[in-house]
């Protein structure tokens, strides 16, 4: 039996699987560390839980799906380098060191949320789209994109949450983005309801501030890229009503640009969806990404 | 001697050009057209154009770069309309109606930003690149993009210019954008800037709240798509002293997120940049399609 490994690296956690090659939908064993702000001690407790299951059935390949900004560049002597992220003692942080008591094993490294969109799109609720988009809305808000079947990729991309967003009239909390205050992670991320609100969840009442940031990322992601589907994880998503205000502000702001027959305009329409894989859509997204190594 | 033709459907005008199909490089003749509110006069002269020369030596293909929204994807029954533009009389327009006269020449319609794109990267500013956006900023704000090789297209894209900007402090003008008032292109189009100081240019000390949004774009197409440049053509970026203010504002904006190293953070630069081929690029990009049909 030989073994495929995944790698999930989020600002909050760490979360690791391995599976069979030959059945690489089921995960046999998961582990999950906390990201501390020591990335030599949560690596090594991820090497420590990869090597285990080496020394009896050996890992061919891994795929990582990494919390960034994260060099993807293969060709970059940096790949697979976390660089200039705000979580403390993260910065320049080189993913690799967690492999290299696996010999030589091949790794692919990929945005956190490219590898959630790789998931969704092999078995959750985009499979068999070529214009895609995954966004997260959680620890951090980033945006994975998918143009003519392949990764939009390259230094600093994608990384749309930190797009100025169109403030809300009714929020006058001051963002907590370190790099830019108020864009779009800076006031709908997991951290900012935290510090505006004193909670994790918004309240009813407050769900239409984060629904008009959201539907701004959403919209200017449809501008852009034109996906078939965007769909929308991370913490902040499970937040009951959110999905369904997001649908209808989109719906507001894009205002008929697109033509009525666009799904933006149309709330009830399949093109704002959630992760058919709900958490485990980047868990997912990384055994693809190692199945494609070998 | 055959001929490949190259149309370019502005706003303002409509800007035809033949070609030697074995020396595209060089227009032989080109007309230009005042785009009126009635389309029917518009396109009728721009048939009566293509006429005269089809009559002595035949049109082999003819490229098309239109502004939009446009019907871009072949396989629609509506391909090659102009579907819900604001601009009078120009609704639901289908372009072919000027090409009735050439028997059955292949068409190939792209966006009006696609097509300066196209034209930049054939003997432009951006010659080769793969991953690249060229933006107008003119009688209406859009953004060609490119990824992969292969140009990103669908329905309503690239319509970047629709994006909602923060708006700059100094400035109180309402946005001339008829589906969102203060867009992009309702604060920065050519419209914007003769509604709001009733002039064509901006004054010096005005530039700041131009650069403050196009910066905002430009900052957008980078984080979504990753482009290795981008080109800003239209006629608002001839006002002097513009795209150097929109590079300053750019590294402002970014603030250091995407790294220090990033072009984006510094003003100086190749990846900000005037259109090599001036008000040549749509042409241009018309009669490279044209040839791609050959």
């Amino acid at each position: 039996m030989s073994l495929i490994a995944s790698i999930e690296t989020g600002g909050t956690k760490v979360f690791a699987a391995v599976a069979e090659r030959e059945n690489p939908h089921t995960l046999i064993e998961t582990c999950r560390i906390t990201t501390t702000d020591d990335p030599d001690r949560t690596l090594g407790a991820l090497a420590d839980f990869l090597a285990e299951h080496h020394r009896f059935s050996r890992i061919e390949a891994i795929g990582v799906a990494s919390f960034g900004p994260l060099e993807t560049d293969p060709a970059s002597a940096q790949y697979g380098w976390i660089t200039t992220t705000p979580k403390p003692g993260w910065r320049n942080t080189d993913l690799n060191r967690a492999f290299a008591r696996l010999d030589d094993v091949p790794v692919a490294f990929v945005t956190d949320v490219t590898g959630s969109l790789l998931g969704e799109r092999w078995n959750g609720a985009a499979v068999g789209l070529d214009n895609l988009a995954y966004a997260t809305i959680g620890t951090g808000i980033g945006v994975g994109v998918m143009v003519h079947g392949r990764l939009v990729t390259g230094h600093g991309t994608p990384e749309l949450g930190h797009f100025l967003v169109r403030r809300h009239p009714a929020d006058d909390y001051l963002g907590t983005c370190p790099f830019h205050a108020d864009c779009a992670e800076g006031l709908a991320s997991g951290p900012a309801v935290l510090q505006r609100w004193g909670r994790t969840a918004a309240h009813p009442e407050e769900i239409d501030i984060l629904a008009h940031y959201i539907a701004q990322l959403v919209l200017v992601t449809t501008l852009s890229v034109a996906p078939q589907k965007i769909v929308l994880g991370g913490g902040v998503m499970k937040t009951e009503g959110l999905l369904a205000a997001v649908r209808e502000q989109a719906a507001v702001l894009t205002n008929g640009y697109l033509g009525v027959d666009h799904p933006l305009q149309n709330p009830g329409a399949n093109f704002i969806v959630a992760p058919g894989l709900g958490d485990l859509a980047g868990i997912h997204g990384g055994l693809e990404l190692a199945l494609g190594l070998l």
